[in-house]
């Protein structure tokens, strides 16, 4: 027992608190030297009828984000021990914290003309999702693999990994992790590796050698037959994302099912060896909604952050509205309604509709029976 | 109990048997009126010390096969009733039935033009795979799904299908089936559909709603997830097939893993919403050995079905050999030696390597824990 | 080719059957000596409507075997080779096969005072079940576990297992195995192990060690964590089985759910590993039927072997029709209608419940998605 | 954005951080204002090279917690709003929030003679364990069940309970759930029940419902197959638990495995109807470990709370040392080593082993790939 208690437990009223008697403030100091917390102060917030989020529905701008990467691009090296300049989303009621959700990480990173940032693996899930740009090659268990936009490059938790930029440009993406959960749960390994790639890492093939193994639709090598936490397949190309969108709409114009609601495509990107989600943590999924479609407002528990790739509009989260538009990132907090409304713009010559690039922790919460998703005004 | 026994008890000689006496006769034919048999007299051949197949190793050639598809093509109508003009491998130790080996049925398949093969549904698990030809559409619940040299189109039990001949020449192609292990296994049902297909379905678009929905590698629509038995994918084209194996090849030189052993890539078509094998009975592999190369003799438990698709080589199962040529078929029974050697063909101009499909009952020995795999002179 | 063919292709007659002609001879006779079979001429039977079992309901008097056995326990030696004196059912109309259903294997074996088994293991998948009597230990990888009447006693594929007979009297009890499943399958393994037991298995402990590990309920020893296809638990116990049946129809009387229809209480062993069942290929389960009661008639995909332990009856299987008493078999062939009744025999002072053993081949089925049940009337 | 950023970028020193110039400054007020912030000042903290727990290792008093219980008998009342008289442990560095370590709250709880608890139900996965007392029934969706020293009495997420206390002294147990994990996670859903129980539901009978359903070793019953997330059996009781403690140690005295390490017997409660956990978040174990035994110092991922069930000894979590008496409770953070001293107490007339009940969040790391276990000194 400490002499000074590290926190203090409070009296409230109400009809079901006892009453607040010299015996009772007895009780409850009696309380904080033994470290001891009543459920029956607490069991509003703790328990309450349904996820109350803590963190707040938020949009970034991308314009902002990139201006700002693009001078940290001048001003901070990359290197050994900060390791990746990369720079997160806080959501701003999280305390302070780099997290985008209490369980997902988000963040833009930067690398200029031929820098390296250095190979390091963890136990952290992690993705990239490239909006714009291309030049960079990701090396992951000394496999080097292109990244160019509308590319969804995941990496399961463990594999060694650096980035290697080949270009005469500076090049953005995406990171998306589940650092806040893993730092929650306390779970997490980090090792640095080696310093530098070799010139074999630093070659640019245009296909990744995962993707010579593992990307034939329904074809699996039988040397590496066997279900993996993480995919093996460490390239999901925006030609093939872009065909099954385009695919779903045309089976829809046509009479047929494929769509999970009308005007809007949806796919999940999967690990091959299980059907499941790519990651352990974490599911990604991209969305195509038609231009004028407003999705029907939707809950879910757990979090998700989204990047527009596509086309511009205007999405709903709880009480925030925002219009969107290319490389706009949100966050849709747990057991928020949502929805999304595709607007054709006027600069757009194309189809004009809104894509979006999800991910969330839903793959947890399923894991641990705990996922829910309704139609809002329905339970 | 009958009068008359089904069968006889035997008494048999040996230094585990009991003495031949009057006792043992009387015995013994109180087993039979009692319709019981003596483990004793049967353990040898019931529970021998490995696998003993009553399949035999055989090939048959293409050539031979496909005349007489041709001949019955004038002959034998096709219709309800009847249902396929189906000609099966009928092992000639398996008594007579039209099994290729104890489990799996072979047959070729023959569509005159402008045919339909009536509709019909059923638990066997099924797939096509197309050596020669195309023009014909199979139509899996309503899905009209073309076929092409170097396709594979799997179904799994209970889908509704028929197949129709869009083009002005016969097509012939070869079925694959577990009617033989569901004939044993007492556990099959049979439906008949429609008589005619609707125009919808004589259709003959390039690609089935399957692929649009289901070929986009590591991508799964989110409106129809969750895992299936069958396969939802309803065609794997040799485009697919045929850069998988050359990948493999390619990255053996390259110095990276890949293929099964050197010289010898091998593919497995998968579920892509579960990873595990296409049907749930019948595994399915593609095989390519390059020119010169001779696979590791290797015994395995279950049966196996083999076609060349394209070289030649030399295969032996046991102690037969024979050489092997476009669209030739093979089976290897349960626990038999087997290898291959692909042989340069004079008249073949490109690489010479030899491309083999297999089917085999892996899946039902698989999920029953009696599968085993071994490097003959290893156990 | 052979030059005798093994088999005819005989024509058929049926509007679905071509016209007889000499050319349609002379095909079938090019199919003979290809060793080819048509679909056309034998769907009929290969792929019936519904499951036409090759097996027929069978039923064998308790007294029958017992007297047989006792008979052989004086004629017929135990030892290497003959391995077990074990007798099979043999369904009169599955070949003269000692098989009890196109699947399983069912025998009662007898074992004199004093004698051993010797050890042995195989790949396939056993179980003893005592109707009556006590005195062996079956000792399984050198763990002796005393049988007693009512005990079940599972044994997974390559145990190794031998039994030794401590008292003064014979003993008799009844083996299940898949043996004609493997058989068709090919995928036995059999392996001789000791000829002799040590002192050490020739204790009479009256627990097995497999019990102080695994026979707590919902308790897992930590050393030995992780699914096992096989159960853990060799013994599952009469008490145990008989205050589970007890307890589902105490709960029925009391108004709460428990019993699988009115009158009739049902329980499954299980592997504790898993929940599944106790064997990879075998379902083994155990009934008890109210006084009274008639079961619903219910058809099943797959074959069971039934054996009366206690109580008296009268079953129906399709149009067979038999008086049940204590230690009688019998089977139900697959989709065939069964329905059980127990009566109050005048000699049972007891309650005059009929309990039931059963074992089935339901987990091939279950496992390959090819097990239905339905109520009789009822698709 | 806000105008007052709701936190602040600050700069660090390190050979890796960029130089600490204007234009840095002006940079990480763009983070700030944009809601933004860096990677490379936070990577050392949010991704150290192995878990550095939030929590401390810490032990409570029972003879404090009871005292403290006792008082609050007497002062707070029980009943709709408050729901439970419930006490939790504060880990003095988790901020003052009632969480035994980051993801399980423990919890005395306490219930005056004739006193209910109301009912409700919660996503959050509960158990009881009880270390002293008897006469308070939990009523498990309307199945009322018994609770006595060394029951644990585990009750999966959205099952309707309450408490009743038909005894004429008051009780104590603990609590043990998930509520933090759900907390951080945001998916739990809390729903109010009835306000009373029903006579039917105040009867205390010798036996739930559920026991008599599930609580027969390696026997399911039929009417009820099929997996759950949660256990179906409600309670395991202690002549069990201990029978299968005394059964590894004695069976380690024979010379046979069973326990986990020489000493040290370990059982795992677990759902019977998958094997697994008992409850898809939370683990629960029992050790016994013998007198003057000191079990090998482990770490793992995740943590645990234990409570000293009998015996007495001294427990090491990293740099703390606690001895231990009946009831006491302590908690592990995630990788620290652990070790427990089994001391011989003068009290104990018994065998002086030390008796420890542990509940985990080991289920979720394991679900997630995130679970590891080494021998301190190990990797």
């Amino acid at each position: 027992m400490t002499d000074t208690p590290p926190f203090a437990v409070v009296a409230k009223d109400g009809p079901d608190q006892p009453p607040d008697t010299a015996e009772l403030h007895d009780l409850y100091r009696g309380f904080e030297k033994a470290l001891l917390i009543p459920l029956w102060t607490e069991i509003g917030s703790l328990m309450p009828a349904h996820p109350q989020s803590k963190a707040t529905p938020h949009r970034w701008e991308w314009s902002t984000l990139l201006d700002l990467a693009t001078r940290s691009g001048e001003l901070v090296p990359v290197g050994r021990g900060g390791e990746r300049r990369a720079i997160a989303l806080a959501n701003p009621s999280l305390g302070g914290r780099p997290y985008a959700t209490p369980t997902l990480w988000a963040a833009i990173q930067y690398l200029m003309p031929g820098e390296d940032a250095p190979e390091h693996r963890h136990t952290q899930n992690a993705f990239r999702f490239v909006v714009e740009g291309e030049g960079v090659w990701t090396v992951v268990e000394r496999d080097p693999i292109p990244m160019r936009r509308g590319d969804f490059l995941p990496q399961g938790g463990t594999n060694w990994h650096a980035h290697h930029n080949a270009a005469r440009t500076p090049m953005a993406w995406i990171d998306g992790l589940d650092i806040p959960f893993q730092y929650e749960i306390e779970a997490q390994f980090f090792d640095f590796g080696r310093d530098e790639l070799t010139d074999a890492e630093r070659t640019t093939p245009d296909r990744s050698r995962a993707e010579r193994l593992w990307g034939h639709p329904g074809i699996a090598p039988a040397s590496r037959l066997g279900s993996t936490e993480g995919t093996p397949l460490l390239a999901y190309r925006w030609t093939d994302t872009d065909a099954a969108l385009t695919d779903q709409l045309e089976l829809e114009r046509e009479g047929f099912p494929g769509t999970i609601e009308p005007g809007h495509a949806l796919i999940r990107f999967t690990n091959p060896t299980t059907g499941g989600d790519v990651l352990p943590t974490i599911r990604t999924q991209f969305h195509r909604i038609a231009a004028g479609i407003e999705t029907a407002p939707r809950r879910e528990t757990g979090s998700s952050v989204y990047q527009v790739f596509d086309g511009s509009g205007r999405v709903t989260v709880g009480d925030h509205c925002w219009s969107l538009t290319r490389g706009d990132l949100f966050v849709v907090p747990s057991w928020q309604p949502f929805s999304v409304l595709s607007q054709a713009s006027a600069s757009d010559s194309d189809s004009g509709a809104l894509d979006l690039f999800q991910f969330s922790d839903a793959p947890i919460l399923t894991k641990l029976n705990l996922f829910r998703s309704v139609l809002e005004g329905t339970s």
